[in-house]
């Protein structure tokens, strides 16, 4: 999501310091930032907020921490996050080669990636979100039996994935390769996922635990 | 393939036994089969032939063994064997449940899978030939490193391969979910690949190995 650049979107998210953590503030204890203890989720690369603002939305019992790294994108959230008035909702600036910083050993229950960059050529394969160095991060920080849910329209990341997970040694649980067709009643369509599907594009999905 | 019955199938086979096994005579010695002792490949359900008799053309230093339960479809496939002379063939008149009674254990090279009847009823699952009892056959008789190459026009088959070969612990190679979009040079249509794909249908394929 290119987003024109805010010159005071650090000052901005700073400021904002109940519902964003610029700093890692919240390192190793997330659960302080939240008003309630509760199952924590997380987003990976959020884009413009609308899956995980209308997931917070429907499931007050469930914490979701929204990671993304494009400050300008994350003022969208935010504003998002003030209007619904959501208090199960943070939002980290971070980097996703961060995330084993960031959390704690089997703290968290879900992670959610959602029309991540395809990362088309395959120099730049350590860049997908896919990828075993960041598969690495997920599993270090999610509990036993927590999932992944990733859902592209992009083919060629899909395949990968399919690949890059089960050599990983991921157990699949659910892979759906026509999302919209028999939509489940659980899913939440993100921007792109409207964008692309509008298109034609079909809307591929996985869930899998380590 | 549902092909009109020929009451004298079964004697017409039983006197083509240079090329035709009915009665599993070469069970624990399929090298005595073939003129020459060389890698073997098995297909799993051939239909009408097209597939296993280009591939046999194509690679005469690999032996093929096409397995199919339908005497009548046989029939077929033995007519092209014949009309294009090849010796690296033979055709094993075999229930796929019995597989492992037939190949040594490490005997064979590959295994492939092409549009095998998707039993889309839950109740039918345990006929789809990627279900566990099956790869456990495949893995029975497959050498280590040896692959099972499958490939479909049914999602709704090719979800649940996806899922039930990971949950088998096996290893993928390669998944494509569009076949011909850069279609492969090594792909060989299949009757119902052609058929099928001129209908719109997607092809999907899957190599991975126990």
């Amino acid at each position: 999501m290119r987003m024109r650049n805010k010159p005071w979107a650090m000052e901005y998210l700073s400021s904002n310091s109940d519902i964003v953590d610029t700093e890692m503030a919240y390192a190793g204890k997330i659960d302080e930032f939240f008003e309630t203890k509760q199952p924590v989720h997380i987003e990976v690369g959020t884009g413009m907020g609308t899956f995980i603002t209308e997931l917070a939305k429907r499931n007050p019992d469930i914490n979701y921490a929204g990671i993304e790294l494009d400050k300008n994108v994350m003022i969208r959230v935010l504003e998002k996050v003030r209007e619904m008035e959501l208090e199960n909702i943070r939002l980290l600036l971070l980097d996703a080669n961060r995330i084993k910083e960031y959390f704690n050993e089997n703290e968290v229950d879900r992670v959610f990636l959602n029309f991540s960059d395809p990362w088309p050529k395959k120099r730049h394969e350590k860049r997908r979100l896919t990828f075993k160095s960041f598969l690495e991060q997920y599993k270090a920080i999610l509990k036993k039996d927590g999932e992944l849910h990733f859902k592209t329209d992009n083919r060629g990341l899909f395949e990968y994935s399919l690949v890059s997970l089960n050599q990983f040694g991921m157990n699949f649980h659910e892979v759906i390769l026509n999302l919209h067709e028999n939509e489940p009643g659980d899913n939440i369509r993100t921007e792109y996922e409207e964008k692309f599907s509008a298109r034609g594009n079909l809307i591929y999905r996985i869930k899998a635990s380590f």
